[in-house]
């Protein structure tokens, strides 16, 4: 075995993004959240490392190599398995584009929880209206536009040149997180920003992304997750 | 003139951590914010970019390279100016710092617009005062509890073995903005987390830093950045 994937179990969360990158190489990987108490391991390896410790799941082991942050560990395995252009300008700038979509991630995850991540959604109900409405009206129809620009410039339905890069197999998780947390506020946008649907259906085309999400390693949203289905929080 | 940095003028901001990379290197570069309409400038030049465009600024003119997000860009950085470790091991691991650091400067920026950052902070203070707290009680003992454990475990008083870092330069520059920001809180965290101020007066006693520091190239905090100073959001 390879790698070994360290994240929570349940969520998809942001291992997901991991995942696909990991599917999408057919390196053969283990998948700590799906074997038996994956939190209880993880949480023990987390504290016995001391050298380079992650602050937040998810991490990879690779070999002697312990990488944390998902950017990060995209980075890496970007460079690894040809997920990014080898030569500067390709790879810096698909670098770029999954750091501005973590950050998208980020305001989504704020949306329902704009007070703190400690508390349940039920205790900043009131903050999270406000916040979801800014970010329906003000930060997806931006971030949206913006990939939404990136596309049609490159002009060969991905984001960087002319082949599959971990930031499209990461902006295809989010049109599938937006999808499911916020299905009428999406139906208008891609109205407006219709690269994403190409984007889309062309990654979940890949044969060994097919593979994935049709097998039982792909986990479903959930009001436990980053994308959530809260209905007071779409239009 | 071998490199430009554009960002916002009149503030620090998320520029200030490329500035003192771009410092420490000793390489001449053009900071547009401090030139004659900056912000114009940068606007149209924004515009004007099509193939790899930033979402939002700094970025970072090098040659024919266009490099936009900040930990990208301190990854270019480290790599051409040796502020990283080469290896494979250190270099992630810088990476994977600078990204935490990413992740904690915009939770202190959404401590006080935890709503809306196209919104004034008188318009969001009731919600600000909840999420500040949260950041006094929780999140800044947990950042500054995790990187007080990795400086204590590399020993040399930077982040990564024996040589300054972007991330070191970066921390550096959190440490300043917190002490402007939330002095009180400041002052008991640092005394149960002591190797901030080692860190801190390394780098301030670096000779370019010190020079940087002292001249009028170095922008003060003000209450339009990410570090305010809102004394009710303090202890």
């Amino acid at each position: 075995m390879k790698y070994a994937l360290y994240y929570w179990s349940g969520i998809p969360g942001r291992g997901e993004f991991v995942r696909l990158a990991l599917e999408e190489t057919g390196v053969p990987y283990a998948d700590i959240a799906l074997t038996k108490d994956g939190d209880k391991k993880m949480m023990a390896d987390m504290k016995s490392e001391s050298t380079h410790p992650a602050f937040a799941p998810p991490y990879l082991k690779a070999g002697k190599l312990v990488i944390g942050q998902t950017a990060n560990i995209l980075l890496f395995l970007g460079e690894r398995h040809s997920l990014a252009p080898k030569n500067d300008s390709g790879r810096f700038w698909v670098h770029q584009l999954q750091l501005t979509i973590a950050d998208l991630v980020a305001e989504i995850h704020d949306s329902h929880h704009p007070v703190a991540g400690s508390l349940y959604y039920e205790e900043q109900k009131a903050e999270a209206a406000r916040r979801a409405k800014n970010l329906r009206d003000e930060r997806l129809p931006k971030y949206l536009g913006y990939f939404d620009r990136v596309l049609t410039a490159q002009g060969s339905g991905w984001l960087a040149g002319r082949s599959v890069s971990y930031a499209d197999l990461s902006l295809f998780h989010v049109v599938e997180g937006l999808r499911y947390a916020l299905p009428r506020t999406m139906r208008q946008l891609e109205k407006r920003y219709r690269e994403f649907a190409r984007l889309h259906d062309k990654v979940a085309r890949r044969p060994r992304i097919a593979a994935y999400l049709g097998s039982g390693r792909r986990q479903p949203f959930n009001e436990e997750g980053i994308f959530r289905h809260y209905p007071e929080l779409d239009i």
